[in-house]
């Protein structure tokens, strides 16, 4: 198969740019030479498009999927259906627990959305950890590509980035579960990280079904007291190395980066650092400014994100109230996600001063309009009950500002 | 009665000093140079003195209290309660409707916590806005003092900011409740503020009880597309003007300013204004960042009070998922607070570097002490409902990456 990149550097438009220049108004040209660029990527499945990068809307990432202790079939349908009439963007199916292929197909005609997976995660799920093989992961990334996932995160831990967190130097060492699994099975095997050591093979596979390849972010750090160190920096300069040989090879990529838990000072920074230094789009998994908010966690990674979004970052993985405490349940992935649409349009607005939606509502604010506020409410339901199901605002009773300041 | 202003100028140290040397850190001498500055206000009712202002941590405000269209004592009470139980510092009984007096009273017995109120709400409603007079107002403030309110809030509207607002630029005229109430009753009798023509009588008033004078934000910004304008700076000016009257009266006074509806690059810079060019405390009503997030105005308002507590501001008045919606109910009163304490923290981690907290909750994670990390959370019931009440993490299910990287 040829992939959007290499269309793209043919001069060719694929029916996905055309959905996107058609959704976010941009023009094909602009498309197509930011895709050649690599700072644009075309995640796709079917006639769904996202288009992830510099110029395009900032995207929203949902986690969701079966742990070794939970398994619900019907819990991860309805969380992919809730993502998706919430307006996720992507779906991350991070199934270790029961049927895996099982839960992956039924995810998939569930939602329209491109899903992306974590092929060490079931890889080790269904070999463990002491059995697992480097054929074994090959299998799995195989198999999640022909079941028709959009997107693959690998986690490129190397030598030097273990020896670093060996001086222990932080409080949480590495709390990246892809990272971590990766890095038993290259203490447990003597060997180089299988990702890295097959990356070709691993390339092969993504320009076959054009995969959009996730280069992970095993060292992020787990409290804001884990400030950025030689861990990080290796693994930013490993990922863009390998994110060129990507590219190089006509694989779509993006680079995960300044995730986790950051002081609020300086997620800006950081952001900044990854998107000066590499074209492709930045992935960020929160981030969180405090690690006192367990339990509220999508509120405090509302705040990391609309920091990183504002600062430049093109993709958020949304994060739940359920973060540090156990597998997120359906109503946590909708406040997740609910908190970091937030998030993605202050940085959109300011990013690229979209903030007509803001205007539209002020609009009819101003005019007690509150049935045409429900049509633009996040959460039709949610506005509607707090309201009381009135026609109109009844915070202030009959003393309302808006209509008071009516006489001047 | 002699305040805390006067007795701090006479060098003389009261209880309510020592309590906040004692709670927060301060040494005594610090803490009465500031107070006798108008940098820090210590609002006190019997035992319990909160201080708020430079050098002292974020302090929150939570709103409550009956609307003209929904009276409930048992509901007022129980948020009174909920405020208390989850860390709010202030309460402020905002009620318009049913017995106001009779339900002051409850909420004072039910809660320790200093109260505020806004008096002109009171007079308003008992008296209606064509047959409210200014001996109306002076005769509530004095009703509300007797009752033992620790702080009062008064909207200085002047016809300078009438004027400029009435040139309608903005999108959202003027969205403060008390601000409106007062300009309606200018506009009725056409006459002065009656907060400012009798701005003395009221200092006397204020000076006896030891009360703390809040110049409320009447000008604050109703949506992001109203910028900062001549209303809001005149109502600065304005402020300033009566604090120092205030403070020479011995009067301790706060300004509420930077409130409203900002733009997210916008808040940092309003936040040093005011604090650049008043030494008074500075109390924020949010700020909003976007206006797209009603019913989840809880998040998107932590997102601006962690930027404005960052940069400067001492004392946050949380908003609920119900604004713009309806009078908050008692879970909505809940989820606003913890929001705000949520950025609170993460404002004195930046002003002071306060953050032995995360600290004390990575170590505890590090070595996946659960129950330790649950006594240090914001809301112990709902993290163990969503660590399903076991005894660890069951986020990762068996590849957690606390557990693997052990090994290392």
């Amino acid at each position: 198969m040829t992939t959007i990149l290499e269309y793209a550097r043919e001069g060719i438009c694929r029916p996905q740019m055309n959905a996107i220049t058609y959704n976010e108004g941009v023009p094909p040209e602009v498309l197509r030479s930011q895709i050649i660029s690599g700072k644009v990527v075309i995640m796709h499945r079917g006639e769904v498009a996202v288009g992830i990068g510099e110029g395009l809307r900032t995207k929203i990432n949902v986690n969701l999927g079966s742990s070794t202790n939970r398994v619900r079939l019907s819990d991860e349908i309805e969380k992919a259906r809730i993502a998706e009439k919430y307006g996720a963007d992507t779906i991350s199916d991070l199934s270790m627990g029961g049927d895996i292929n099982q839960i992956r197909k039924a995810i998939l005609s569930q939602t329209t959305l491109p899903v992306t997976t974590v092929p060490i995660y079931q890889a080790v799920a269904e070999s463990g950890l002491k059995e697992l093989t480097t054929e074994d992961i090959l299998t799995t990334i195989h198999t999640q590509a022909r079941q028709g996932v959009s997107s693959m995160v690998i986690h490129c831990v190397n030598e030097r980035m273990l020896s670093s967190l060996r001086q222990k130097k932080r409080i949480l060492g590495m709390v990246s579960k892809g990272g971590a699994i990766t890095s038993s099975f290259m203490q447990m095997n003597n060997c180089e990280n299988p990702f890295i050591g097959h990356f070709f093979e691993i390339l092969k596979i993504m320009k076959e079904y054009d995969i959009v390849l996730s280069l992970g972010n095993a060292a992020r750090s787990g409290c804001i007291h884990d400030l950025q160190d030689e861990t990080q920096r290796e693994e930013f300069r490993q990922n863009l190395e390998l994110a060129n040989l990507a590219h190089d090879e006509g694989v779509q990529v993006i680079i995960e980066g300044a995730g986790g838990h950051i002081r609020v000072d300086r997620i800006k920074e950081y952001i900044e650092q990854y998107k000066n230094n590499s074209p492709y789009p930045l992935f960020v998994a929160g981030p969180l400014p405090t690690d006192i908010a367990f339990g509220y966690d999508h509120i405090a990674g509302c705040v990391g994100a609309s920091i990183a979004s504002s600062a430049g970052a093109d993709y958020l993985c949304a994060i739940t109230p359920a973060e540090h405490l156990g597998l997120p349940g359906i109503q946590d992935v909708k406040e997740g996600l609910i908190a970091f649409r937030i998030a993605a349009h202050i940085g959109d607005s300011m990013k690229y001063g979209k903030d007509e939606k803001d205007r539209e509502i002020a609009e009819k604010r101003s005019v007690l309009d509150l049935e045409g506020q429900m049509c633009l409410a996040l959460d039709r339901e949610r506005a509607e009950m707090l309201s009381s199901r009135v026609s109109e605002c009844t915070m202030c009773g009959d003393f309302c500002a808006i209509k008071l300041m009516k006489m001047f």
